[in-house]
């Protein structure tokens, strides 16, 4: 059966698969201090046009990364600045309140954060003559792509940051999808610029090419934690055999592999895109990325399914829904042939 | 200088600072096993209408009550259902976050929960395929009078309480400004309806006539906490001196004080709402408790605070401010007369 | 019925008691910010010869102060290292652990930390090639009195200072009955010692005259936490009526009043340990402050127990029991004699 | 070079890495809830001797499993039993205490726990008057095999799991090393019996064979938790690919393959440890599994570290250092040879 479920439904890239095969023989330290690891933070520095020393580190998944790199730059008695479409807000389970923050949320316009609306919020929470009472503003979150598929342009999250300095709170970037970001149509940002805007980001590989992963790297060494590899410990998120994750990082980012990849989910999904307008669906949401969000009714859902497997997001109305179509790096063009041919 | 800016902002009632005074030759044992606290618990559990035994326990102060009851009372993977301007939500600094615990907003009406909206939270909650990736809602958490000075009717408690029960859900209800609910014109529940709707809730003295302290009463036994005098010390809020907290709750609880006193406060407010009535004075809430709620403008403002300290809101508008005249227990009939005179 | 049970079961000192029957008429700012707690913050750095502004915050009880105190300096990823005995590790409920950091422990020696085994624990920490993996020291904690009641010379607690910073952590001192330990025979410390040697430290009121409160000193500003009110607060350990403990420092701070009234203690004890020593009885421990800890058989705590309450502090063997008789600030030469009578 | 620095230094078992490089062309849904988990699952309840239905859950390493498992099943407000030697307790840089849970500790025996002592424990516990103000053992850990490498027998385990009952508290084992301790010379315990003595436990993957992995079996479903998945999105453990636990255990667990590869290690460690006790070397521990520690003095150590990788344990005095040869499921015949030779 057909899926454009989500884009973590395939193992992973063939590459990354073959470069473990071939590890049998193979003796590693624990813990991520081998070579493979050091190899390949050396490539995503190079990416992002970072120094070298430049603080970058491996963790297994999304929701760990939110959790665990939050609790270090937020300080203990502050909360996290999200929309409230965002992840930690959402779908993490309380991962974000588990470390003791709280989720300050901002309205959020097609999954993106407001520049002049975080000013405001925390201007207003200085002005506040009782703020002392209420939980500090202590980081700034965001993810690019966003939960809806939107796109952050390099002015609005230049934006994004300033206000976040000026209330001396680091930028978060989370990148579970930042290759879908980056390799969208009209996305005006690089690797660097984001390296360059943002204090904190991770790199997604579980959603982009790897069987799991996220690179987390502190582009601004100000905000990078002290014993960090301790903190990731005490959070029970410590890899053992952190080679896997860094061999994997090294795969995608050799040859330019993972904003390739993720350039093909882009691609399909705008063929996606195009035919649907064309044959008068109503998107939801304009996307440029690989997550399509379409309002149907349920005749079309239930024909639809008999053939594909698609995401649901929301109950739009009594008799309509949100669903999702989300492309992958693994999306094949014959596969969005025959979506296209069922839609 | 004239001051309605809140209700704490006296000592103490005469009855109590006398009965302090008179424990110079007393010998107490540690931390609330006295005959003092059996005494007013028993009080308590007869103003309430509860069975001997019904397990009631002291603490020092509101967020440090609300924090250690919905810890205890709230599973661990689950959050705290509240409107959003709950004091829990907004002026505690993540109390309830640091234990764990994310706060789940509801849409207030005049600072109320609306039990139709809690209701279709939770369905929703249970209906969303994902839901095991999100916050549980584990306890509903309601203030009575709330932050608005507004009171819940008896029927709208026990419609919150029988959705609470239906996803087996404690009702925590804060009593901080208890008596000036019970006590307010047009309230239509006692402290007995109270014990019978709720599962936990707790009789605020801080804020009606004692130095410092809160009464917690576990009204419906299937949700007292085991252990709980070691959880409210894990907490930190275990008093060496318990006796301090029996013997004001002894004192509050004899000859009906408690009450009688709250009724002063609204009494004065209710002169005071009347007279802001009659001189075209915008109320912001219509409230019925010791808190009044009036939007004003800077002119007026700065001619009243020149002879009364009030308590600021918020912004209204760009040039108008909702102000809060807050009565108390010790509120006198000469105080409120200056204060009509000024207005 | 007499009593050497413990130190807290009286109410408070008289002048304690009194100032707060004087309090009727007054109004007070919430949470501490009135001129009661600037005058007790004054006179307490003056005591201590710290210069203005040095921050000082009132707390409710031993426990939460530690709790409050400990989490505040100690970085997220590191534990507080305290002897087996101390407080915290024992009889707090686990509330250090409930913030989130690990108790480590060292030996005691009648209640006292060893600057070499502090030492020695924190160099073989650092040579370990594996320190990452466990929990860094990252605070120390020792109690003047201690547990025991002995009490560290200046030179060892520099001692402790200087090994502490040594490895960059604060000397945080727990002064529960700090009063007791400077006034004890042959203490070389005082309170200005103290504060020059310890990073931060409390004076304990609870259990010398008041009738709850702990004064904060961050003596070494270093070591002063950001937005501690903030903290305070997130711990439900914000009192309303913060004034109270304005007002029991002031009092206790006023002509030498604290350091008077704990030597009454000491003098009784002494009183006492002559005559057990005479007597024939066995003391535990050598303590110069007022708990003396004597290891008595069955018959003699019966015979004893008929007249006099005795706290308990564990079994000796199958017939002796390690008791303590405590003196405080209350005791009376009267009660002296009777109990010294009962030997 | 020659490595015997520990049993997870090696990539997977073949077969593990062949599973994986089919799976290339599958699709699978997210979070574990696929077929081949499933499967895993049922090999895994049939190895055990359990009922349909008996939870397994899989995690991805094992502090991550021994914070989640031991906050799952120990009360908020208690802490877990281990002995000093406990991984938990020294070398998880305070996931336990980062839960808010205290680590109660017992000396230990060659690395095991003794039954007696933890019965004296509880004892003493509810015999002390105060017992309120302490921590209570909540859940009590054992791992199998032991830090040292040594084995519970069933008999011990037992009466370990007996006290434990006795006192309301689950008995969690952590079996990393599961399978090198079931395997062992002298070992009288099988995966039924362990399944039948504990309440909950986990098989280790990491240590024996898998890329990473641990299965944790609820044996006894009164233990198991509410909303398990919700709990370990919590603590940020959640695997997007959980189908990546599925299958390496659906292949450790086929045809034997997890005891059998344990046993080629415990054969390898047999002889190296024949050969130390043939060469007159001392035998630190006496261990019967893939663990061997042994004291060595300095120029033995520079000279087999010429040649072969030994794990550091720590120095047993100024001149001597405990080091430890550890075999593995990939340990070969010829390694072992390489290794006698050079003794």
């Amino acid at each position: 059966m057909l899926s454009f479920e989500n884009d973590y439904s395939r193992a992973a890239h063939p590459a990354i698969l073959k470069a473990l095969a071939d590890t049998q023989e193979d003796l590693y330290p624990g813990y991520g201090s081998d070579e493979v690891c050091e190899r390949a933070k050396a490539r995503i520095r190079e990416a992002c046009g970072l120094a070298d020393g430049t603080p970058v580190w491996f963790l297994v998944g999304g929701t760990q990364t939110n959790q665990v790199v939050i609790d270090a730059v937020t300080p203990s008695w502050a909360g996290v600045v999200a929309v409230a479409s965002g992840h930690p807000n959402v779908h993490e389970a309380g991962a974000i309140e588990y470390s003791g923050h709280k989720v300050l949320t901002l309205p959020h316009h097609d999954g993106l954060m407001d520049p002049d609306e975080l000013d405001a919020f925390c201007r207003d929470f200085y002005a506040d003559g009782n703020f002392e009472h209420m939980v500090f503003p202590g980081c700034v979150y965001v993810s690019q792509s966003t939960e809806y598929g939107t796109v952050y342009s390099k002015e609005r999250l230049q934006a994004i940051a300033d206000v976040a300095h000026r209330y001396h709170m680091p930028l978060f970037v989370d990148g579970a999808r930042l290759g879908y970001a980056l390799t969208a149509t009209g996305c005006d940002m690089t690797l660097e610029d984001l390296a360059h805007i943002a204090d904190v980001f991770y790199i997604g590989g579980t959603k982009q090419g790897a069987l799991f992963g996220e690179a987390v790297v502190f582009s601004n060494p100000e905000w990078a934690p002290r014993h960090f590899l301790t903190q990731i410990k005490q959070h029970g998120a410590l890899l053992a055999k952190g080679w896997l994750l860094g061999l994997q990082f090294d795969t995608l980012f050799t040859d330019g592999l993972y904003l390739r990849i993720a350039r093909n989910a882009n691609v399909a999904a705008d063929r996606i895109r195009e035919a649907l307008v064309a044959k008068g669906y109503e998107l939801t949401f304009a996307t440029p990325t690989n997550q399509i969000f379409v309002t149907l009714d349920q005749p079309t859902i239930d024909r639809l399914e008999a053939h594909v497997r698609l995401g649901f997001t929301e109950k739009a109305d009594d008799t309509h829904t949100v669903m999702r179509i989300c492309t992958s790096w693994a999306t094949t063009e014959a596969e969005v042939d025959q979506l296209i041919a069922l839609l």
